[in-house]
């Protein structure tokens, strides 16, 4: 079950200057920095009630938002939507014929194990799945 | 003040056919469609917790969301802020260097106030500010 929006990515060029642009447009302070190594990103976070922003730099040219930013530019990356069961979700998505790219929850940002769905299947929104990890992932 | 992330709109070819699929993806129907002719779209929405989906279709090519599908295809359009006073935040972003996109506030989708942000100054995220609608706008 899909239980929340739990953060909007944004893919950004110079995630010190949008730190403090976010500041500025939310109004409040980025409360958590993360680099995620297998993702090549450095992220930051806001907090506008139950919902996070999430800014994410590349850190090489190989991670996967280089290569959003080159195609596409800056803006608006993915929609992160919380769920209770990420295993069952993804088993329910597979078989109502939404493409998964991955086929078991990798390891994602802030303590979350996270899978993707292919956007191409879903209007062009690249949409992550997510759940709070409180065990290593398997 | 920020409260929400009251939607995420999402841009679409056909709106009957990404009812169809955002019901599955999301497990729950549209609990609500409405077309806002001042700004050429057809809308539907569904419901994540404390944030909405909206989906837009252009009901004319001279609709902003016609040159957007055309400029960049199906996907996410923009992010929606609830504000608590939308005037209010509209002057105190102004005064931090963010272009409104309308001097005063306007009617929206969903019995809301609305403005949005230009992009080229959000890192290229639309960004729309809006507020239930007590009274008539000025």
């Amino acid at each position: 079950m899909l239980t929340n929006v739990e953060h909007i990515g944004i893919a950004v060029r110079d995630i010190a200057a949008s730190n403090a642009l976010f500041a500025k447009l939310l109004n409040s302070q980025p409360y958590k920095a993360e680099t995620v190594e297998a993702e090549g990103v450095t992220t930051s976070f806001f907090r506008v009630n139950q919902t996070k922003i999430e800014l994410l730099e590349a850190t090489d040219a190989a991670s996967p938002i280089a290569k959003f930013l080159e195609k596409k530019g800056e803006g608006i990356h993915h929609i992160a939507f919380e769920v209770d069961d990420i295993e069952a979700e993804m088993s329910r998505l597979a078989a109502e014929g939404f493409t998964l790219l991955s086929e078991k929850p990798k390891a994602g940002a802030d303590n979350k194990l996270v899978c993707f769905l292919h956007p191409k299947g879903t209007n062009g929104v690249l949409i992550e799945l997510c759940q709070e990890r409180t065990v290593l992932p398997k």
